[in-house]
């Protein structure tokens, strides 16, 4: 957004509800057939979609293909290209960690290795988030690094995050997780001079890891990836003057929030306390990103119908947030995952935008399709956020 | 647009006719209605929208609400967060005032004020321009301030324009005008230490105009804002080689053409004028903006059917324009001013334009819905100059 246009933004006790499916665009299987949203029985959403503005948004440049950060920081207003936040500094965010300027974080996985040292299982049979605790505590009490502190800490299931604190430390290192099984993980290594001093650290990291580990099949190993260092970006409050709240279960999505300066909820566990939460908290917040993971992960398994199903799950809780009667609501996604395809893609991604001052346009259904015949054509994503300003009158006019 | 592209511009004798209807976008009053201009009987705009390209518009960025003169000047071509013009210059360009650069201009409401000193009419019960000119002329008159020339003009009913002439003048200076009634002018406070001498002077201008009017009731006040130094605007002339006419009959839009360079004619009174003087004019101009100014006046009294009943009054002279067979005709907005919201609004703006060789698209009727559904889709604004610039074969092939 422009410097002058954020000038005329201005604060208002005005509710923006902005309600995130994950990976929500999708494909239809066949080539005559329909999509996972456009299959899904979803009354609430078409009929909010009749009374809507719709269209469909790309977060970064046409054709490319969104990570989760940058899909939900375009959402949040931001250019992805401008901000870019590596996958450690996600999954320490996310988890709380009180990440500082000069710190490096990687997200690290637990793994199986075989005899010859070839990983053979890079999600060490996908243990539980109770042994991962175990092994994040043997690892970050017994390990010792001269010159650094080293933090290790449980994220879910199989995955973890090391942070590590001292002088001159860059995330100028590769990742030793060659996403490959039946080789062996590669040594950190560093991508410029000003990563040397790191990747020595995290090659220490990796040997005294590997040695605490032996015993603990089917976690004997480590994989490290995403190396990287927090990112300036400027709070929500102090470009938009919103005060945000963030409703996520998975813990990468509190940690994007974060980023942003929003107060992202501990404890939510589904779909359910998330709208309780909603509830409590309508009166002290006047931006609300509430995040469903699952629409996401059954795309990423390949389950059509599975996601079919979240959708709908989530169209059953919709009259609960309209009950709230928010100024402005944004149903849509951070990216496409078709199940067609078991991951994320590059397709446009459908969106409403519901608010009292709109012109309903020819979309009678939420659909991918419907979306593309909607008044406002595809956008950039953060779009979105200017348009929700907009229409909750958090824009003064621009000139005499 | 692009220097490159601005070099490929000849000079011809196509005409160019620009119509625009003040704030013409507009919003169903309910969810499944129509707007103004889907309600208005417009048989003359519905026969040419069938036969041209059809689409919406946005003047500065998605979500913001355009001024009148950001609106306008991107209508003229020009990026409205590069020239920023304010109400001083607008109003003092509008009644012809030779404004030059160092001169400062205020806009000026005549206000009647209570024995307290509080304000209790911005508008001075809307005082006739008759009365305003003798009031105008008494202030000018009798007001002497060292070391600068001070004029005092009439602008239409209780609106006046005051411009200071002098060394070291500056725009740097607050509004006195509260937008409030119940509470005393503010005084001229300057924004930064280049706008003291201004604030001063504009201080010393209040004090003396306030003893001036003191029997004067209803216009016993003035409350001043936009003050405005002159901004550097390159002419339509120079930048896209048009001889351009302005055929309005309010002030402001008069001030605005002329400050892109446009000739701009006195004394129109209404609709039947302007057209008159566009027969008259024909050969001598290319380019012609004819600008209706109810359309937005209803709009902003919330009077749905008055705006569409201005709306097909526009449409009864279409014919006149269609008989002088103009190269391109667009007919458009420079806003919305949905009745609903009886204000300006960052909704974009419909738009035909009309010329011999067009693909004529799915639009069927002139409204906002079936823009949406045209060529175009959403552009911005400054785009529309470019396209009739095209169509009018007044931009040469780039490249060999």
């Amino acid at each position: 957004m422009d410097k002058i246009l954020r000038e005329l933004i201005v604060e208002n006790d005005k509710k923006i509800v902005l309600l995130v499916l994950d990976g929500l665009g999708g494909l239809p299987l066949e080539a005559q057939g329909k999509t996972e949203l456009e299959t899904a029985r979803t009354p609430h959403l078409d009929a909010l979609a009749c009374g809507s503005e719709c269209g469909l948004h790309i977060p970064i440049d046409y054709g490319i293909t969104p990570g989760s950060a940058p899909g939900h920081l375009a959402l949040f207003g931001y250019n992805p290209l401008q901000f870019q936040i590596g996958r450690g500094v996600v999954a320490a965010m996310g988890i709380g960690f009180p990440m500082q300027a000069g710190d490096v974080a990687a997200r690290l996985n637990f793994a199986t290795k075989d005899e010859q040292g070839n990983i053979i299982d890079r999600r060490a049979g996908r243990i539980a988030t109770d042994v991962c605790s175990r092994l994040c505590e043997l690892l970050s009490e017994n390990i010792a690094i001269s010159g650094v502190e080293v933090f290790v800490k449980p994220v879910k299931d199989y995955r973890g995050v090391v942070i590590f604190k001292g002088e001159g430390l860059s995330d100028h290192v590769k990742d030793t997780d060659t996403q490959n099984t039946g080789v062996k993980p590669l040594d950190p290594e560093a991508t410029s001079d000003k990563g040397k001093k790191t990747a020595q650290i995290a090659l220490e990291f990796v040997k005294q890891s590997f040695r605490l580990l032996q015993d603990k099949t089917p976690a004997n190993a480590i994989l490290m990836r995403g190396f990287a260092e927090l990112p300036h970006i400027p709070s929500m409050k102090s470009l938009y003057k919103l005060n945000s709240l963030a409703l996520a279960v998975y813990p990468d999505y509190k940690g994007v929030s974060r980023l942003v300066g929003m107060t992202a909820e501990e404890n939510l566990k589904d779909i359910n306390d998330q709208m309780e939460k909603l509830k409590n908290s309508w009166y002290n917040h006047d931006f609300f990103f509430i995040h469903h993971k699952y629409t996401d992960s059954k795309g990423e398994d390949g389950d059509f119908n599975g996601k079919v199903a979240e959708i709908e799950k989530v169209d059953s809780i919709l009259p609960q947030i309209l009950s709230l009667e928010p100024d402005v609501l944004i149903v849509t996604g951070d990216h496409s995952t078709p199940a067609k395809m078991k991951s994320h893609s590059s397709h446009p991604i459908p969106f409403l935008l519901y608010s009292r001052n709109v012109r309903p346009d020819s979309a009678v259904e939420f659909g991918e399709r419907d979306c593309a015949n909607g008044i406002w054509g595809i956008i950039k994503t953060p779009v979105l956020l200017q348009l929700a300003l907009g229409y909750a009158d958090k824009i003064k006019k621009y000139g005499a």
